[in-house]
C-alpha cells in the first residue's frame, strides 16, 4: 500500500521551518501497513497543488495533506481538491453550526471569513476537530483515499489517530511495520555493527520479517528494528524475542529499549536504589546537571552541582588540593578523582561525578588535544576514573563528556564492569 | 524564476529523519533570486524518481536534487536522470583517477564498486567534490537547469556555493531575496507586532520591497525582514536603514541583529566590560551555566557556578541565609535575591545571577503555580529583581529562565532599565 504526504503552506519553502507533521505521520501510517513513498511541500498556489494532487492520485492508495484548511484566502486545500476531482463545493450547515456555536462559546461572533472552512467538496465526509476550527475532510478516488487535515500538530495528531482507527486500519491490508529501539552508548558504531549484523542479518529472511537499520547519533548508537506483520501482537512478540537477543550479545551497553533518554534511566536507577548525586563540572560547563535535571521529579535525587571553570573554583567548591592541580595540571585525572570525591563529600551524596576537560576550539595542547576529557565517578568505595578523546565541536565535546558521565555512572549503580571491560571478559 | 529541491533517500521517508539540507540551498537560491515552489523527498527508486524529475521539468528552471550519488546500487539519481532525459551513461576516465588517487592517499585500494561515481550522462558538466568521493553533476534541458549534489551537509554545501558563484549566479535574472533577522527578547509577539507592524507595513509598497514576518520562538520573538533586489549593495542598503528604524523603535528588547544568539551577546558584552561572572541556579539546573559556556573563549569571563537544588545546598553554597528561605519559601525574590548576592561575593565575580522556580510538572501550588520564577541579577551596586509566570514544559521552563536571567545581565550591563520600565519611559 504506496501512501503519500504532502504538507501546503510557503511558509514551509522558506530557510526558516521544516515539515515535522510527516514524521508522526510516517510512523502511525507505517504501523497499519502503508508505506510512504513520497513527502512534499508545496506553496499556497492552487494550480500547483491540483497539478501535485493529479500527479499522486496516478500511483497512491493513499494521500494524506495537511495545512491550508484555514479560512483566509492562502488557504486553498479545499479549492485545489474539488478542481482536480471536479466536484463542487457545498455549504455544510452543521460545521457552519458548530463554528458558530465554537465563537458564540468564547462570547465571539464567528467573523464571515470563516464560512469558507464550512465548505466542502460534494460527497466528502466531515473529520470533526476537537481542537480548532477547520474540520478535516476524507475523499476517495479511483481507489486512493484522500485525507485533509488541518496544519497545527495539536488538532492534526488527534485526527489522523481517530481516522486511522475508524476510516484506514479497516481498507489497511497486508502487513504494518512496528518498531523498537534499542539506545547503546560507550561503543563505536562500527564495534557495534560488527557484533550486531551476524543476529540480526538472517531476521530479514525469517518468516516474520525484522529489518534493523544502525543508526550512529551524537554520544550514542541507535539500533532500530522494523518488523512487518499482519497482527500486532505477532510483531510485539518477534520484536520482543530480537531485543532480547541483541541485548544479550551487546552486554551493557544497551542502555535503553522503551525510548527513555540517558538522563531518564540514570535517574530511575538513582530513584530505585535511594541514590543521590552531586556534579563538579568543569568544561562541560553544566550540561550534566542540565540534562539530570529535565528529567520531572530529579529533586528526588539531584542534590546540588557545582561549575567549576577556573581553578580557584575547583579548590574552592569541590575542595580540589591546589597542590594536585599544580602537579597534573587541570584536566587530569587525579583532579577528575579529587572534583567527584571531592563534591560527594561536600554535598554528603552516595554518588560524585567530576568533569574536566578541553571542550575548544581553543586551549588544545599536543599532549591533550581538543577534546581531552576526564572523567571520575565515585559510588560506594570505588571510583572509576577515565579519559576520552572526544571528536568535534565545543558543544558536541560537552555532550559527549556528559553522556559518557551519566553512562559510567548508570555502570556503577548496576555493579556492572564498564564496556570495555566487558567485551575483554567475553 | 522558479526551483525545486528533490532529496533522495529511502531513509528520509522514515519516522527518524527529515531533510535539512533544503533550508541551506532554499537560503542560497533565494538570494539570487530564485523561489522555491516545491520541495520533496523520494524514495530510492528509479521509476518513481524519474517521473518526479519529468514532471519538475514542465515548470521549473532550477532543480537541485541532493542525495543518491553514492556507490551502491541504492544510488541511482545518475541513472533516473540519464533515463527521462534519455542520455547514455558514460564512464568518466578523470573522475575514474581522482576516485582511485583519492583511495590511494589513504593506501587502500578503490573498491570495483565506486566506478558507478564515475558514470556520466553524456554532456553533463562535472561538479568536483572537496570533501568527499561523489562528483556533482550540472545538465540543462529545455530551459532548466538541473544540479545534481551529494546528500552529506559537508560535502553538499560548497559544491552548492560553487555552482552558484560558477554558474547559476550568471543565469539568475531579476530580483535576489536577502535577509536579516532581529532577535527580540522580554516582550509578548502581540505587543512587539502592534508596534512593529506600523513601520514594516508600507515597506511591501516601497521601490525596493520588504517583506515582514513576524516569528514566536521559546524565550523571543523574532523578525525576519526579506528586501527583494537585483543588487546586493541596495539590498544590504534598505536592509540596515530598516533594521534600524525598528531598533529605534522597539529599544533595548532587540538584543541581537546579526545572528548571534543571547549567551554569545552577553558574553561578548561582559568581555567587553571586563567583567566576570558566577551563577546560582535552583530550577534551571545548570542550563544558564551550560549555555554561558558553549560560547567558545567563555573561560574568559564565566569563573563559576552552582546548582543549589535542596534547600540545604542553597545555604552552604550561595550563602542563603536558612531563615530567609523559612520565611519567604525556597521560591520566592529575597531568596533569589540571597543567591545572585551570595554567590557574587564567595566567587569574587563583578555579576553574580540567582535563579529559583518550579520548573514542574509537579511542585505547583495555588500561590505559586508551576512556571512561577524568581530571577536576581547583581552587578556594581544594583540587584535587580523580577518575579516570571512561565508557560509551558518542564524543558521549556527551564530555558525561559535562562533566557531572562541573560537578558537582565545584558540589560544591566549596559546601563538599560528593563522592558517594562523602557515602555513606561516612552
Amino acid at each position: 500500500m504506496k501512501a503519500c504526504i504532502l504538507a501546503i503552506g510557503s511558509e514551509m519553502l522558506t530557510p526558516f521551518r521544516v515539515d515535522t507533521n510527516s514524521l508522526f505521520i510516517t510512523d502511525r501510517l507505517n504501523t497499519i501497513g502503508y508505506d510512504i513513498r513520497l513527502k512534499a511541500v508545496v506553496a499556497d498556489d492552487i494550480g500547483e497543488l491540483a497539478n501535485m494532487v493529479a500527479s499522486v492520485l496516478t500511483w497512491a492508495d493513499l494521500l494524506v495533506i495537511t495545512g491550508g484548511l484555514g479560512p483566509t484566502e492562502d488557504d486553498m486545500t479545499r479549492d485545489a481538491i474539488a478542481r482536480v476531482l471536479g466536484l463542487p463545493l457545498d455549504l455544510d450547515e452543521s460545521i457552519l453550526e458548530r463554528l458558530r456555536d465554537r465563537f458564540a462559546r468564547r462570547g465571539m461572533t464567528m467573523p464571515e471569513i470563516n464560512r469558507r472552512q464550512a465548505m466542502v467538496p460534494r460527497g466528502a465526509g466531515v473529520l470533526p476537530n476537537p481542537n480548532g476550527t477547520a474540520p478535516g475532510l476524507w475523499l476517495e478516488r479511483g481507489g486512493c483515499a484522500i485525507v485533509l487535515l488541518p496544519g497545527p500538530p495539536r488538532e492534526m495528531k488527534p485526527m489522523l489517530d481517530a481516522v486511522i482507527a475508524e476510516r484506514l486500519a479497516a481498507k489497511a491490508q497486508g502487513t504494518g511495520l512496528f518498531r523498537r529501539v534499542l539506545k547503546i552508548t560507550g561503543r563505536a558504531e562500527s564495534d557495534v555493527d560488527a557484533q550486531a549484523s551476524p543476529i540480526y542479518g538472517p531476521w530479514t529472511r525469517q518468516a516474520l520479517p525484522i529489518t534493523t537499520t544502525i543508526l550512529a547519533v551524537l554520544g550514542q548508537i541507535e539500533l532500530h528494528l522494523t518488523a512487518q506483520a499482519s497482527r500486532q501482537a505477532d510483531a510485539d512478540a518477534a520484536l520482543a524475542a530480537a531485543v532480547q537477543e541483541l541485548q544479550a550479545a551487546l552486554g551493557p551497553s544497551v542502555y535503553s529499549v522503551d525510548g527513555r533518554n540517558l538522563e531518564q534511566v540514570v535517574g530511575d536507577l538513582l530513584r530505585e536504589h535511594t541514590l543521590t548525586i552531586a556534579a563538579a563540572e568543569s568544561c562541560t560547563g553544566g550540561l550534566l546537571m542540565s540534562r539530570l535535571t529535565d528529567v520531572p521529579g530529579s529533586s528526588d535525587y539531584v542534590d546540588r552541582g557545582v561549575v567549576c571553570y577556573s581553578n580557584q573554583a575547583k579548590t574552592d567548591l569541590a575542595g580540589v588540593p591546589a597542590a594536585v592541580i599544580a602537579e597534573h595540571g587541570a584536566v587530569s585525572e587525579p583532579v577528575a578523582q579529587a572534583m567527584a570525591e571531592g563534591i560527594r563529600a561536600r554535598a554528603g551524596t552516595n554518588v560524585g561525578v567530576g568533569i574536566t576537560g578541553i571542550a575548544g576550539p581553543g586551549g588544545g595542547t599536543p599532549d591533550k588535544p581538543v577534546g581531552t576529557v576526564a572523567i571520575a565517578v565515585a559510588v560506594g568505595d570505588e571510583t572509576r576514573v577515565r579519559t576520552f578523546q572526544f571528536l568535534g565541536s565545543r558543544e558536541m565535546v560537552k555532550f559527549q563528556a556528559a553522556q559518557s558521565s551519566l553512562n559510567m555512572t548508570r555502570l556503577m549503580v548496576l555493579g556492572l564492569p564498564g564496556a570495555r571491560e566487558w567485551s575483554e571478559r567475553k
